[in-house]
């Protein structure tokens, strides 16, 4: 049997999605408790790696068990054994066709800045403190820049062995919402901490810190082009389209 | 010289507002702060205690020194200086007379409850999750009957030993803002656990837990007439008046 499921999670009590020796992950605590209801076979599957610290709104993953449970009673199970910082917000039977990762067509990510001078102390871990002004309206100017089929060479983290680095932005804007900017953007695939190298780029145009527009720094392949990689604690894994 | 400060504070950081021996406190962590900054017999006093675990998001303190430096020079530099888990969001000159405990006139708390089947991992430490359905009109219907002037010893952790339980309520209500419930309760002063069992007993009246209504649980002056006592997680002092 498979199922999907689709999660949410505080990503700052985890070292990321990915089952590591030694380190609580998501995947592995997903794993204790669907082998508790499944059996000791049932496997767990993501439809991305995050890192440390990054959190889930929307994270999709899919169950494979011999055992079968009807979806609801399944949610309900899981939650009730979940550590709390997980939460399973969906769980459906999928045909045996459905990957999490390779029937994927898009991810759409979200990247919280609170800007504001005085930080938040309810927003630890959850956003990028950044206490000087920055115009939304510019910013969502840059962003659009990067819509579009490109190589995103200059948005993929140095080291990263990824050759073929082209791919299609469908969405890309930045809204302000009181004091958070909003940065969504929607592709058909991320490099390496291609949304925290955005952000940040982002911001950096913003700021005036970069002598180039985000069009020349895509043109430029090259990581040393963009800006800073902003930090962890601000990116969500949205949504996750199939 | 004296200041007065307003705080906002994640509580699930820290056991409580006042200092203990061998456990994290914000006067604790706030007075290694403020002598770091107005030298070594600067004095820090607050409105009042608060439990471990219990939010700020306008807790009122006021810092006694023989050092002076100007209120926005203080500001930045505690708020540089602070464990994240605290935000100092104002800080002025106060007269001599000012007392943060003693001038105060009256205190207004939140107690949220997320109310929703699923728990919210962005939650944990900051609401009261309850999964079973509460009706937010009923409950503001209830809450009503707290307004006004009564001896509020049905309200009061058994054990207390204040002898004088009259309180006056000046605001009484609840509203839902999406699956949050927020209750905002605003008195001249509150008793030992006073919200959180004021908040345990409009839960349990609306669930129909309770043979009596509000008003006769306040009639009855006995810790025993009343409901549950909410955990610490969902409450917040949000507002000190003078």
């Amino acid at each position: 049997m498979k199922y999907k499921l689709t999660l949410s999670f505080d990503g700052s009590a985890f070292s990321g999605w990915q089952v590591q020796n030694n380190a609580p992950t998501v995947q592995a605590e997903l794993t204790r408790c669907v082998r508790i209801i499944l059996g000791d076979t049932a496997t767990v599957t993501g439809s991305s790696r995050t890192d440390s610290g990054v959190h889930a709104l929307g994270f999709v993953c899919h169950i494979e068990s011999e055992k079968s449970l009807p979806e609801s009673s399944l949610l309900s199970a899981l939650n009730h054994n979940l550590d709390t910082h997980i939460a399973v917000l969906d769980c459906v039977k999928a045909p045996d066709s459905f990957h999490a990762r390779y029937s994927a067509v898009s991810k759409e990510y979200h990247y919280i800045i609170h800007n504001s001078e005085i930080h938040d102390p309810f927003l630890n871990s959850r956003v990028w403190h950044y206490p000087y002004p920055l115009d939304a309206v510019k910013m969502n100017e840059s962003a659009a820049e990067l819509l579009g089929e490109h190589r995103f060479t200059s948005f993929m983290a140095a080291g990263s062995k990824i050759v073929d680095t082209t791919r299609c932005v469908y969405k890309s804007e930045v809204i302000r919402d009181g004091k958070s900017l909003v940065f969504s953007v929607c592709a058909n695939g991320f490099l390496y901490n291609m949304v925290r190298i955005m952000t940040g780029t982002l911001v950096d145009v913003c700021r005036g810190r970069l002598d180039v527009g985000v069009a020349d720094i895509i043109k430029a392949e090259d990581r040393a082009a963009a800006g800073v990689t902003a930090p962890a604690s601000g990116l969500y894994l949205y949504r996750v389209n199939y």
